[in-house]
């Protein structure tokens, strides 16, 4: 089969012909790779960020990346019954034991001995990816995989964290949401979906502030000097019950925990910045600091079904396998309207 | 009466004779003092800290600090029902409207008016206190106020935080508890009464240790080099589901965040540091900052319920009014076993 | 003033001159009514099946009903600030202590010493009601009482039921909602508002299911022979995840409860019927039974937010209090479109 | 290996040899039985209570009873690497797919193709049992099965009960059990270990409420004439916070829910009676009855925790795999004390 290989670090990739990859354990899953989202990190990978890592797992180059699968079934371990060949399916980015107490208690993204799909594994740039039985999510036939592939990550982790922020959005509450981009814009049209709470999305791009209005924003403030009294402005002078933070970095980190009010949450996704910030403060204002990492097998579960039900749309611009570098390049250069999706099957 | 009075910023108090506080509105309540607790933070009080807060809500010296107060209820004003003259009471330290969003939903500490006793109200280190009707809690009549009025704050705080902690602290899982001081014996108390959790103390002093295990602790764990690794072997190498820092400063805010597992959560009780984490660790390990702040009046009633049952116990030491500068200067150096309890009304 | 006062069971109400209610404590309001809720419950005062706990709690023949009222404020008592004359208001239906367990946990409606106006207490059926500080809920001034006096007792019901409901129903749950009468089609906007549940609503009546479908229900069915099935049918065989009983008799204490799924909720609103259901169901199906009373004073802010957003809108007829004789005439022979208001200050 | 057997409805189990479990699937498990203990489910089994649900799922005589199982692991299909032949385990009652939503959910008890081990598939009155992966907790080695095994389901269903109960249970609350036997002495121990709450216990029996008194309970009340006045008298006259129901028959259906206070919830456990309550009584006490089925496969992890550390212990007396019959005929007649544990391997 044709897969885009990293080679070397901070090279483009290499579109090769590998051998394809065969069932050899019972709970083994071949997916044909319907399409395959182009993410940030994927950026880091190619520049080494996560070598150190990768090597103390065992995994050496050259390998596949590529986290954001969704494809057809092809071929299945024998103790497989749930799906079979010909399902059309999304993927968990990780490959989960079930058995462990995380596992066990829905948490799967805790997996003891859980593996990243195109960190750890061989991912989804690729004809085929090799996965398990715990990370298919079986779909719609109808549906074509490139519509949905990039919320197996950027889409769950966006929703994982506004799902954690349900319970304290009640009526009346107000929720700051900081960038609307990829994962912004899609945490905005779960938030709509899913809570009454007030919707207030702050930006430095006017464009995405624009998009952030379409998809359910109900005040947008512009990222400038006057940002934090801004939000003030429209919180009652207290700041927001709840602010999801999408970017983590670029100043984000200094001024988006102000914008919380006493005895809110911040809500950390994005990353790069450094958080600091007194004890003190934190006690004061009683507030709360919240990690989010990927969402669960149930969460993209969940995820897929306020999909089918169109609460949430993607955007997104599709490459053939072969263009995996222009692709690269688009993203980097800022050129890339919504999110990029390889479609290693088309051409 | 007699009080003693700041009237200069690191200046002794002043035992002096002021007029008698009196009912002047519908919902007052006027307190005989039984005992006040001496706290740190009347230390930094005296220090002038709060000034530039206390300039802004309006209060001047001279004043009266003393923020954790028991005694008996010495006159009410027409529209107090719930105690009468003679009552035995503990008072929460903030008084509060009740009508708020915050006060009606239990979390009176968030009052959009409240004030805190001692600091922005004269407070307990008086022979009589004015406060307001929502923060008396009445206790059984055979109860000496001295045994119990440093609950009123400090213990009050941890109890909030324990009970916060308490979803998270199934049968299997392990606490931390950083500092096994005056907030962190009541909280390890309220910890064994309330959860099946281990508790694992770490302190760098050994009497506090000791005085762990005797009120509830399973592993103790001294604070010098080999703490972060102690606390993993006896975490499975994973560190606590939940750490409680009862400290927040000399250090602590470095090493303490290091003692806490991947998708648990570290309580900030104690201050004075910063807390500095990137956001990437924040995320990849899921981990949580939680704010505490002092308990709601309803925390205060429950931990008088763990006292009365004799769950929760203090040490303490009673000091006359008159002596009050002798029990700061003990405090200030180390010479304080337990907690400081000023008796006005005894000599 | 004018007031409709009941001075025998089971005989019409007398529209009679009284005297003005006057403040007499410090936290009495004073509020001119600017609409009064009819209710089905003010048929059974009318017939007498509150008598005894009414004489219990020694209120007697003849006083007034009308427990969902709104209005402005005419005077206050001195301890009263958070409110003054001219303000609009609506009122929880439940005078309450303040000071209790219940009502310093936020679930003031389980206050020790609660009294529900218009039964224990003289209701709105009259040109002014005494009420107290802690029941009036400030309103935008260009609001009209009668557009949202019905929401203080129904509405409150109706959002108390869903907002307990609401951590149950993530994205792909069912709710199955029993009745789309005046509690019911309330509910379907909460529901819709505050979840991105399924609705599914089952009502004996076209028009009811008509209206369904107008507020929020995705699906509609037809309490006939077939509903069950049809039940089943829309929720892949298992029955809701959640199931409200806005009805609670005429059968549907039957066949309600069998609508829910394995390991789900009944929630129980309506009234009149008994739940009768083994243990042994209750057991292998793990299901719940969740009564439902009015909801708390935060719950009333809430749902004037989501009124004031335009979220929850109601059907209501206005009657002058002079007709409030066929207003219940109205009600009783079912020609009552909406709710029915009183106006007893319009003519 | 030798088997007791049901061969006909109403009639002893029949003492075999039959062939050896073997490996077929890749997640297959076998056990060399340790340790079954005897229920009085096994009693109902025996009399054909179960036997339409058995033929509906294809099960037929003879068959193997027994769903209390621990022992050792015996051989392992290959997809097995969690456990390992010589691994002393405990066995989840319940055999599940781990792929369905409730399974990864952590509610693995209502997983869509559950099966009830020793109702619809052969169980542990057999020297060994087959098994899956996904039923075996690991246990210390040096534990002996015959001390937990009745955990495995009795214990387990106590578990799960009172962990739902937890977050009900603060300090100042008080919990009414009614039953002191099998379940209910787990039970109270589960309560002391996780929860502040007081325990007041309800039995029929004195000997029941002398080994409540030693267990935990912090009160007693003998089930006679005056039991519910006897248990106001110890709730304030208000009732239990939480009652939980291990009996559920023999007229406790009836006076058990008058037990609950307003604003709390009854926990049905025990089964036999029906449940028969006016709605109009559940909504305006505003109480919830919570169904209860075995718990999960984490609850049992858990529960063997508490065990480990000595927080609870189990009353057992054992038999010989061919003494099942007089096991069971104790049973019947009330001569068992504790609960019977059939060690199959031992003579």
């Amino acid at each position: 089969m044709k897969a885009a290989r990293l080679h070397e670090h901070s090279k483009p990739l290499v579109i090769e012909e590998i051998p394809d990859p065969e069932v050899t354990g019972p709970f083994d899953v071949i997916v044909r790779t319907g399409a395959a989202g182009l993410c940030r990190t994927d950026l880091h990978i190619q520049d080494g960020w996560f070598d150190e890592a990768q090597k103390a797992a065992g995994m050496s180059l050259p390998y596949t990346p590529g986290h954001e699968n969704a494809g057809w079934v092809e071929s299945v371990g024998e103790g497989v019954t749930h799906v079979q060949p010909g399902d059309t399916v999304i993927l968990h980015p990780v490959t989960t034991c079930g058995l462990c107490y995380a596992c066990r208690a829905g948490n799967d993204m805790h997996c003891d001995s859980g593996l990243f799909t195109g960190i750890f594994a061989d991912g989804g740039f690729a004809q085929k990816i090799k996965t398990g039985a715990r990370t298919v999510v079986k779909l719609d036939p109808s549906l074509h995989p490139a519509s949905v592939a990039a919320l197996a990550d950027a889409g769950l982790t966006a929703y994982h964290a506004v799902k954690k922020a349900v319970p304290l959005l009640h009526p009346g509450t107000k929720v700051v949401v900081v960038g609307a981009g990829g994962l912004g814009h899609i945490g905005i049209q779960c938030l709509s979906a899913m809570t009454p709470a007030e919707i207030i999305v702050v930006d430095v791009n006017d464009d995405a502030l624009e998009l952030a209005k379409v998809v359910g924003a109900d005040q947008t403030v512009k990222a400038d000097d006057g940002k934090i009294a801004a939000v003030r402005d429209l919180t009652d002078g207290r700041g927001g019950d709840v602010v999801i933070d999408f970017v983590g970095e670029r100043g984000v980190e200094e001024w988006g925990p102000q914008m919380v009010r006493k005895g809110g949450s911040y809500f950390v996704v994005g990353y790069g910045g450094i958080l600091q910030v007194p004890f003190q403060h934190v006690i004061l204002e009683e507030i709360n600091f919240i990690g989010n990492l990927v969402g669960s097998y149930n969460d993209l579960v969940e995820l897929m079904t306020l999909t089918a039900q169109g609460k949430v749309t993607l955007h997104t611009k599709t490459y053939p396998l072969d263009a995996i570098n222009d692709a690269i390049d688009d993203l980097v250069n800022g050129r890339l309207q919504g999110r990029g999706i390889l479609v290693p099957n088309e051409s």
